[in-house]
């Protein structure tokens, strides 16, 4: 059927067979076997069949073939709902794109829905697979080993987001900032606010499965989902920091603009008074009147001259020195 | 009765039969039988008849007959007294209009109190009869199914504020910002802030309903709510999204007001050097002294006017290369 | 006695007798009977018999006894002391005038001190007598109608405010903002602030009220300060509303001072230009080289003038199409 | 020995001796009896000598030892060590003086020791010995007396703060501000933020004495700390007002600033072109072209002259009605 | 092997002998002794033989083995987990170079293991080895030296952000404000919140320790912690004080980059009248018209000069009395 990645039963963490949807609930009356099932966007009909092996509440089941949910953690009695977000950098734009996995998580199942870009767990499952006596204990560790690999393809691109910062402050101290670094500044704002949605709701999901209310989770398991929390949360320091670096960027950003519309001011009024002067003597010398002794000296123009360049020098030096110029 | 929109009796989630305000409670003896009544900004009197039927308390009556309370839960006793506040796009304006849906719901009723322009919950009720299982469940699904149908008309209200931050985005960066992007900033940050107001107590209102202190709620019932209160976090989480952005998009427009205002300073003063100059040297060779010997060099003309040509032309080039041009 | 407004007995909410403060002991043996003493800026004299009657404590005379006190509820033993503050606009000068009233409320007595520019509680207590089945619940009830009245004083309060931000706006974005719209803003922000103040112990105060930590108010009077709490509450978020606008409006305001001094600056620049141009040519048709054959020329002057009236409009279309002019 | 300043006994509330440091242990033995001993900067000995007669806590010595504390309450077994923070405004520079006082409290007896400028304990002492019935109460009067003269000594240093807050708001709205505003509403926020950080902890302090957790302060001397609390928190209170004011004052500070740039740029272009214009028009007739008719009219300077000024006083007009001038 | 710093056994405080890695467990079946490791750097085999030794967790092991952890505290069954960072400012760059401590503290041993530029524990274990009935209390005494020792490096750190601080200051009031103070205002920013990144967990580790749900802190030991805890809150408020006065720099900054704009622009303003003017008077009176009856007069050449002369004066002293100049 479209829409299944994978549906394989184990016994005491090892694989024991892939079997048929279908087949499941008989499977699952051997002891100590669990059935972990890998959909990819599957259909209405798939997932009513996995809804009624399964037994999982309506809600859920519409939530499932929703995407673009928020990460949550629900009880739907003895099963387990879990929405995660998962995140890459896009390779052609730099953009981040987003995809969702959904879980259903029981005492001897689980059920991963993937929703748009996330990459399969193909590889998640071969290494569990590696360690049957960690996956023997149920579950709740193939749980840990998605989310575990989910909140590791954060780091890239939490990453990403720190070196925009960085090439955002290189412009702002090194090169003259322009309208395009506040446009990357607020681009990289709405990145921040992105991905900030998605882990903040992660790590409460963390806590709750560390912690001891949720029983699906036994109590050897549990510091794994805590290894996983100590991620988010630092993954959450790293994006708050990024974004109070952020708003000093911009604050900085505008204060060197200011300083650099001053500096514009001081330059033009320095070199406005060097050459305003000249002119004005130049007008005087170029009145009409009869009786202007000066105009009949015979040396008055050169004189005038190096007087009115002596004049734009100690101008020049003078605004030099207050640092107009 | 004027302000009655409805009121039937439904056993075992079917409906029974329209019955007369009057009847209510003797309609209430029949096990398995609740009363769903449906008020439009109904009378003193009607309110009146409504009290003594269910026994309601003088203080919720008395805010059941005002509109423009805040959305909020109260309990008297054995009845659940909840206001919310409904919204829709004003199709003319783009405003958002605010209507009002208060509830009492008790042991075997509901009646819902509508205010303003919301909505009429027709649809709603038809589509609780279609489920008879689940409207089986007593006045408390018939309470989620109306919730549910208020939260879900607040998602085009957020999209339409989304729009327009986008719109203002545009204008921001694509467009010269003017006047208007300031205002339209504003009253965005303004409607922004009244939504804020209704969904905030909203919030509360579905948490304490899918938690277990109220006992009108049976508990399968609660996950109904939690999906309300998963709804209502969403639109909350869009909400402060939506106003971070609109405070960063206020920043940039400030920033580049100020980078723009720097660029006339630059290009103005480039041009008023350019202008200067030639004025100067003209200034100079418009001087009467009789002893200026260029004045009389044949050529003197056009190599001034070459040479301050030629001056120009640096200027140019160098404001060019500084990026004051 | 200066300073005793009223001192009556209520027996089951009707009122027995106006009596003497020095026969309240006498008068509490009674059993359903309370006593309602109202006073008005007491001496030292009358709250220390007050003291006597009532078995006070100390330091709730002593504050009692000075004005300017924050609005708290405090528990001495089995008495409750309450400091309110009231609110009023100034009919001549638009301010706020703030009182306070203070309330030792007993099993069986309450006293209410006013204190500064507040109103009387004579129609409070007028109303109260009209619902002798409600007053007959006990000094709760007359602490919840003197409560009751002083926050439904606020709401005028707030509208006031409400209305002076109606004003800023149409200033900001109507005419043109100055120096006094600024001003405005802070003086706006500093009332808010005040009003604040007073607001937010006001509602921990109702909080406490309503719960059950305080044996003072008897359980069917509990809803009546749930009532005053949500007015607080509305108060409060119409405050907090208005302080987010006026924050926003001082941000849209030094936008549009920085818009406007960028339109001064272009403007500036456009004219500059267009006056710039021909006072250039016209300077170098005035030097006085010998050999400058336009100067011979017939019809120089007309064609220089009109070339130089070409460019003027040439560069006026520039700048008028740039959104400069 | 230095440092001591006092040594006393009390029984019931009333001064019995003078003693010394080492018969405090001897007299401890007295039923009824508490000592309360005054030091002042004591050195490492006397610190010792105290230790062993009270039987306290390294750590706690050790911090008694050095100034420079944090505002704590902290417990070592039945012993309670309390630091708390003085001020005063220097009566030379208008500054903040701020002093340390750290107490040892127990069963019997209590130690304050003073560090840096603050008041001697003295008055405070005799208003205690004043009223034996209350002392009589035992060390945690004590402790609450001197406390309460520790937060009195706050408000005359909160009216400093705000009134250079009205003296800064004068400047902004009354005359030009200047540089030195700037720098004014800097070190008010820096004054603010130490007294912020002496009052927090305060309020937190005060918190636990008035509450149940802490068994060295009996139960009728918890409302006497109340009422110190009450005082921290209207500290706070008019700290965060003042503080919100200074950050509005700078904000309306920089609006104002803006605003007066825009006038500047105004008024400088409205003169520039009621210069500029004649500037232009001269020009023009000083050009030295053979055939220009107006020249040689007979009226032409004085008409040429008149339009000029005409043209300025409608340029002078224009610009007035705009507000540039 | 390569990376053991030190293992050494305590016995009542005492030190017993330095041991082998391998002879640990055997060590630890002697009763009232303890065993310290101090590891650097440690390689995956030793790190191994460690976890093999004391019944590690896999988790604890593989974050010991990486640097770059958040500062935390996690238990794994009997054995405590803690990581902190260490600070030190470099002595060159001036820079803070940041490194890492981990901690497993069991019922009988603890081992350090420190990465990056850290100091050695020398010190520090030779100090507990001088107080052997304070080492005697175990190996959560041994990490009480060590965290305060790490606190306690802090001091220097945060003193080194508080002079950039005023160094800032200066700079802004004192001398002009350049793009470096912007620069060196953003990389303090920067410092800080690293700082702040590593004390806040801190306090929150510190927290646990004292309180009383680690059953691994011995009860004489907590107030020890205590002290850190202490010591951790002053280095947090010291943090936010020296971020909230960035804060205020950066607006004092701008506000005086704005007043300096300001300043150009009136200075400029008042200059360009003054030469304006006489330009301007000049022009006039070099227009060519014939009939320019002043042109002839005598002393009209020097009368104009002196009239221009002493309208610049007027304007000068007019401009100077405004402010302007």
């Amino acid at each position: 059927m479209e829409g299944i990645v994978n549906c394989i039963a184990y016994c005491e963490g090892r694989r024991v067979a892939n079997i048929d949807i279908a087949k499941i609930r008989e499977t699952l009356l051997h002891k100590d076997t669990f059935v972990w099932v890998g959909l990819h966007e599957p259909g209405e009909e798939l997932l009513k069949s996995i809804q009624e092996e399964f037994d999982l509440h309506d809600l859920a089941i519409e939530d499932a073939h929703n995407a673009h949910q928020r990460p949550k953690l629900e009880l739907y009695g003895e099963t387990m709902f879990i929405v995660l977000r998962t995140a890459q950098i896009n390779s052609i734009n730099h953009h981040i794109d987003f995809g969702e996995t959904h879980f259903f998580v029981g005492d001897n199942f689980i059920v991963t829905v993937r929703h748009g870009s996330s990459l399969s767990y193909k590889d998640v499952r071969a290494r569990c697979e590696n360690t049957p006596e960690l996956l023997g204990k149920g579950p709740a560790f193939a749980l840990y080993a998605v989310m575990d690999s989910i909140v590791d393809q954060y780091f890239p691109v939490i990453e990403t987001l720190e070196q925009k910062l960085l090439d955002v402050e290189e412009e702002i101290f090194g090169k003259k900032p322009t309208r395009g670094t506040t446009q990357r500044i607020y681009e990289l704002k709405r990145e921040l606010l992105e991905v900030k949605r998605v882990i903040t709701p992660l790590i409460d999901i963390c806590n709750r499965l560390m912690r001891f209310d949720i029983k699906r989770v036994p109590d050897d398991t549990r510091p794994y989902f805590r290894d996983v929390y100590d991620h988010a949360v630092r993954i959450n320091e790293m994006l708050d920091n990024t974004r109070d670096l952020v708003t000093a960027a911009l604050e900085a950003n505008f204060s060197l603009t200011s300083i650099s519309q001053s500096e514009v001011s001081k330059k033009f009024a320095g070199w406005a008074a060097i050459i305003g002067v000249p002119t004005m003597i130049a007008g005087i010398y170029g009145m009409n009147f009869e009786a202007m002794p000066e105009l009949h000296w015979h040396y008055a123009y050169p004189v005038v001259l190096a007087v009115t360049f002596v004049l734009c020098i100690v101008l020049y030096i003078f605004f030099k020195r207050s640092g107009w110029l």
